[in-house]
């Protein structure tokens, strides 16, 4: 049995979508939530949810911090946020792992500060994680927490998401490539081309340079960018499958004919839009923490967060920090010998 | 009656494609087109499409730069190159512009050298642009041209931009974003960070930072960023749209019901299907020069030739460059005067 921190208050629709995820998990999976916020609040909104047979706790936190605070202030200043409390929680392993939908800069800063990063963990990434036509799943990182990488942050995202993706994607040995716009070498830009030699050196299977379109091909296990790169390629990929979506949705019912065609091919799009659905991912985890923090998109639905749940429960059980740690705990070793020799 | 000069060696599947696509244009448009590449073969090619009443002219280049050959070097020693060829007839005044889906690297830099910049132009751009949900066109640029780009490039890419969208997209007052990672003006890179109050100062209508899914949202008309930045965008965009087709094709042929209904919605397809078809959209071009120059993807069908021909019409007809120069001229006595001041 696990136990998961859930921020009930982060959401664009906080905390009825926290709480209905939070009691689709703990009616599906075996762990036991701690719902974190204003206790008033989420006692009322769980008593409309007839949901007294599910292990759920409240756990109070008297503040909130919203979309629209500036995260570095809302973190110095909001002491007692959902956010942090949740994370204390997990600090002091009363969870396992947090799961949040709130303000993201937020999120990152409070975790980095309450439960601190792994040794040789220069910055936390963000990962997120694709299915391809291949019927694996990509892990793409950073994905928004660090802009303006160096080549070394790059190498720490390449061990951190290769880890995830042998502990959480079951991906033996994880082709790592790295973002650019081109598979030669050479073509990139300074970072990408500074970051080659150094990726080449590391442990891991480091396939070259990927494109854009690999995310999906199947080709990489792991993709390695910058996180303003990273933000945008998902930023891009959202805003598609909303748009594909609105047209096929167009094109489909302009005509009577087209309508049958639509209705008996409806399974097909429910099958298809649950391949596509960001929300059957269930957030992205932020790696590089002494401890598992999943954090969701602000529009999150019930299913997302109870998928958020999942993978913080995986996460715990893969064991992925403690890859990440003696992945870097090697390097560091390797690094002093050299300078030793 | 246009007349415009098509490399036709150059795509993966030269020179069928390209003449074949130059049939199409001169057949649906009033074109004259020039097919430049070795004599022999593009006779050969034309002969067997019994052509002979259209308007083609073949037009004698001795060498052929390929997809393999190093950009820079080829460009130095293919003296008689289908690609620069062709970029001489622009510069002669035998053109009206060049169309080509040969090596983008190769293209950029001849026709960077054959035809030169505007006066004002540091560095030619490569737009894209892109159907959005409000039925307009965004423009997106740079999309590969230019790596680690600068704030005063940035600038530069926005007055090309907002010139395109108002002379070939129709837009009376393009709204111009700056692609980032959050729509407060802090939020992004250094990049965007420092290119912001340059922005501000143009005789543009600018409207800050615009994030990744409003490529195609509609809510920007010229959407500027870095070329590493624009290129990872567009492959993202182009494999995500290729994956899609194929999940759904996949899940619509699963059982005989669907199968009935895919038949019924075949033609809601099609229409889709060219509504996010890139080959529609015809090429990408590249501003800034002295001349018209629509660059291809290497792997076009004869059809997105042909639009990509259209598109170089349209564009000299805008008089695209007219607006770029006198918007850069603009700028440049308003600086002087500032400087005098």
């Amino acid at each position: 049995m696990y136990t998961i921190a859930v921020d009930a208050m982060g959401g664009d629709a906080a905390p009825r979508v926290e709480v209905e995820g939070a009691i689709l998990a703990a009616r599906s999976y075996p762990v036991k939530i701690l719902l974190v916020g204003r206790q008033e609040i989420l006692r009322r909104e769980l008593a409309e949810h007839l949901a007294d047979d599910v292990p759920i706790e409240i756990v109070n936190a008297s503040e909130v911090i919203t979309m629209d605070d500036a995260a570095a202030k809302a973190v110095r200043n909001k002491r007692d946020s959902s956010i942090r409390v949740a994370a204390r929680l997990v600090r002091d392993g009363r969870a396992e792992g947090l799961v949040s939908a709130g303000n993201t800069g937020a999120v990152m800063a409070t975790s980095k500060i309450v439960l601190g990063t792994l040794p040789g963990v220069t910055r936390p990434a963000l990962a997120s994680v694709f299915p391809t036509l291949k019927g694996t799943a990509a892990v793409l990182i950073d994905v928004g927490a660090n802009v303006d990488s160096t080549p070394q942050m790059l190498t720490q995202f390449a061990i951190m998401g290769e880890a995830y993706s042998r502990g959480i994607c079951r991906q033996e040995r994880p082709r790592v490539g790295l973002l650019s716009i081109g598979e030669e070498e050479h073509k990139g830009n300074d970072l990408t081309r500074q970051a080659t030699p150094l990726l080449k050196e590391l442990p891991i299977r480091f396939i070259g340079n990927v494109e854009g379109r690999d995310l999906f091909s199947g080709e990489a296990d792991v993709i390695v960018c910058d996180g303003f790169i990273g933000n945008v390629a998902l930023k891009v990929s959202e805003g598609l499958v909303e748009t594909i979506k609105f047209l096929l949705q167009d094109s489909l019912t302009a005509t009577v004919t087209r309508k049958i065609g639509y209705v008996l091919a409806r399974t097909a799009f429910d099958d298809f839009k649950s391949r596509v659905d960001y929300s059957e991912y269930g957030g992205a985890p932020l790696l590089g923490l002494k401890g598992v923090c999943i954090i969701c998109h602000g529009r999150s639905n019930p299913n997302a967060i109870k998928n958020a749940i999942r993978v913080a429960m995986e996460f715990a059980k893969g064991k992925v920090n403690a890859t990440i740690e003696s992945a870097l705990h090697g390097r560091r070793s390797e690094q002093v010998q050299i300078a030793g020799d």
